[in-house]
């Protein structure tokens, strides 16, 4: 994420100078998790779903040397390739050995210098959730006592030290499936979900469909919840709970920095598309463009992040204040009237500048150069527990969300050729290429192949990636049109809409 | 507004028996004003945009009488008629005489009982704006000195009495006047508006375009603002004081009750179509639905009130809790697992019944059933200063937003034909009428007239009311398919596309 986490300028509130650089932080050693067995089941189940697992996932070990995804499969030399910031080679998973799930494709390629390493991570696994047995209080289908399989995909854009995204790439999808567990014997069955389950799971007195309606319920009737908006929750609240295991476990480990999350599940016929961040996926179907996520920056969440500066003023400390101005007031124009935002407002009216109004906006900068606090211009993502406005105590966590947008994709709603496909990619891809530009190379580079051939997809991702570097020329990696390439780290997932197992 | 304010059920929260009718609120006496002209300029200019309105707004006088839209021209004998549930005799503006600007076509009907005169009011009005010289510290255009004109419309669906719903039938369009004064030299500028303005119109310092420019702008270059935006923040300020002279007046002129705003201003080719509250604007433009508008209820508004209710748990008292429930939980069940949402999520997932769940959910019910605080169904509105929850001194306009949203339509981008329109209807039409009826009404009934026919509008309006009103049958007032009609009030205007002075 390309500076994405900027030099505080706190001080420029009182001095109105110019901006120094905040160091840049360290690259720390990276957390990685020994996790136990995926279908381990924790003994007693927790009060609240999911409190338990940071303990078990804690049996993390403190590595020092940065990692790539696993299944990139890089020996020691591949991976000093692939951390080299003057080649820029694109990596891929080799076209010999096991293919990704689907066949998704995928390419990746570093930064131009920007850090020490690629802080942007993936992940792509195929989990079992094994099923927790009586969470109804009652068999409701006693013959079945299978678990449940979900696809899954994630990309993880670090910023301020790659630590929050490798511990997010190598556990997020452990959290979902932790939060899947007890919901399998109810996925599985056509009934609604109940609305009630008992405290222990197997414990009786909810076999009984009565016991879960209310006398209230002629006046306040209950509302019905599918299966589809229990999947939404449990991967909801794998964020919060893969967040507050970052916030647990950042001072043992150093996980520092945060990161943006874009993942993908599929499940039950559904992709669950959840982001939290300024990554973006979108599907190509039939040439159409179909978006499946929206980005949360400064701007897009401006009304959220103002109103929490009204409601909370405190948050703001002394120095910034919660409205917004085109520009920076300056003391000198006390007394005049100014364009501002409040946060109930989409238009701008003028105001008489008072003394407060002198404070640092916290809102600031436009495009990717909008700021909150001045210093992150991403608003939604796990990680950041540190951060803080440079030269103050003012913490920024608490105007960032942990909570990610979750879109639903029917597969069994349409039928989908071998060109339709779902594209997940890092900033780094879209800051440079535009959903058309997407589009195009999908339907240029998907033509070349056959149909069945499965490294049509690796090759799509790797000529994505390509197209957003550009090559080196004119001191700088520049695109055909001659415009700047992404120096930005770059990652990319490709997946096929065939279904799965259709063309692996 | 059928119903929108219910009785509250607070004491349900520690007896759980059954829900007594609140006191229907009695008709109180409505507020009319006595404007000054409308060209009035101030003397001395607010420290703070517009709040001088209300003191000169404030020589309203106090009457007894219910009051209908005056352009329908009522005789005192069409008022008694107007004011009669039993007929619903639908109500336009009399063929004779002068015509709505731009032929607009206007209908209405009374409700079936629910309360005792039509808490339902509508404005359509050309409003002058006088310029305010020397706003920008200097004459950018010397030889202009001529203001602007706005067309305006707005339809005011009051709830809890009929009081708020008049009062900003006869003064929001005053507020919006108000605002915009400042902005007429602005708007009629054809370069960008200026950042800043002096204190005091016709101070000289700012006829400088670099005295705008400030030196940090080289880190935080300043913000490009738009003459459009400007007019949405004028008329988004329009509605806070029009609602702050509510809550000051509201004991003086017992201005009780509130009301959803639907308005729409054509200023300079462009439409603002700004919504507060559960009224709905749609454009129909060749057939196709355009929809100009969306409602704010209980449940498209969950998450702003939840985040509230979650930030400020003070305005939950002990009574409310701000987690939702698919229904109601009962004591029996502290322990047990139930599903609920928090503000942060979409999905639903179950968490364990603990003491403070027992209280009653912030939000319950569905649909037009949905209240806040088992009070209110709509978020968004006017006035309701004095709303509280029963047997309760919790107030409940803390979270209701007088802040409407604002759509943009730029007539200029397209040739309209004269079958072309935007149809606004309170929420008596849009219960009983799909958007796809609407456009179905709209083909057939201008079809039946000539292009050119000035009544064609008025035609289709009442067209509009008589189809969601239905006709008295079975003990009730039912449409074709003899289905319930709307009992509510019901008010529709019918705007032509063709512009300013091209049918009237």
């Amino acid at each position: 994420m390309l500076n994405r986490v900027r030099s505080a300028v706190a001080h420029l509130v009182s001095s109105g100078g110019t901006p120094s650089q905040r160091p840049k932080s360290p690259d720390l050693p990276n957390v990685t998790s020994a996790p136990p067995a995926a279908t381990e089941t924790p003994k007693n189940p927790p009060a609240r779903p999911g409190s338990e697992i940071g303990t078990r996932l804690k049996t993390a070990e403190t590595r020092a040397n940065f990692s790539r995804p696993t299944f990139l499969q890089l020996s020691p030399g591949g991976l000093r390739r692939a951390d080299d910031h003057t080649g820029r080679a694109v990596q891929s998973p080799p076209d010999t050995g096991r293919r990704l799930p689907w066949s998704t494709g995928y390419a990746e390629v570093i930064n131009a210098g920007k850090s020490r390493h690629n802080e942007d991570q993936a992940c792509c696994e195929v989990v079992y959730v094994e099923r927790q047995r009586g969470v109804t209080g009652a068999s409701r289908e006693p013959t079945r006592n299978q678990g449940l399989c979900f696809h899954y995909w994630g990309l993880f854009d670090g910023h301020a030290g790659g630590g929050a995204a490798e511990m997010a790439s190598r556990l997020l999808h452990r959290h979902i499936r932790e939060q899947l567990k007890d919901l399998v014997e109810i996925l599985q069955d056509p009934l609604p979900p109940p609305l009630c389950l008992p405290s222990t799971p197997g414990t009786p007195g909810f076999s009984d469909p009565s016991h879960l309606v209310s006398p209230q319920s002629c006046w306040s009737p209950q509302k019905e919840v599918t299966h589809e908006s229990l999947v939404v929750g449990a991967i909801e609240n794998a964020f919060q709970l893969m967040d507050e295991q970052m916030a647990r476990e950042r001072r043992g480990h150093q996980v520092e920095g945060g990161c943006c999350a874009l993942v993908v599940v599929y499940l039950l016929g559904k992709m669950y598309v959840a982001n939290a961040g300024d990554s973006r996926a979108i599907i190509i179907r039939n040439g159409a463009i179909i978006p499946m996520s929206r980005e949360f920056t400064p701007e897009t969440e401006r009304q959220r992040l103002q109103l929490l500066g009204f409601l909370k003023p405190e948050l703001l400390g002394s120095e910034f204040t919660h409205l917004e101005f085109p520009r920076r007031v300056q003391p000198k124009e006390l007394g005049q009237r100014m364009l501002y935002r409040d946060q109930n407002m989409t238009g701008w009216a003028y105001k008489k500048i008072e003394l407060e109004d002198l404070r640092f906006p916290l809102i600031c900068g436009e495009g990717k150069k909008a700021r909150v606090m001045a210093t992150i211009g991403v608003t939604r993502g796990l990680g950041d527990h540190n951060l803080k406005v440079c030269s103050s105590t003012l913490p920024i966590k608490p105007f960032l969300s942990c909570f990610p947008e979750v879109r639903v994709y029917d597969l069994t709603q349409y039928e989908h050729c071998p060109d339709d496909v779902l594209v997940l990619g890092t900033d780094g891809l879209w800051d440079v290429t535009s959903d058309c530009e997407v589009a195009a190379t999908v339907d240029r580079v998907l033509s070349a192949y056959e149909p069945n051939d499965p490294s049509r997809y690796t090759a799509l991702a790797q000529a994505l990636v390509l197209g957003a570097r550009g090559i080196p020329r004119d001191r700088g990696w520049r695109l055909p049109n001659n415009k700047l390439g992404s120096g930005d780290d770059i990652s990319v997932f490709v997946i096929p809409l065939g279904g799965p197992g259709s063309y692996s």
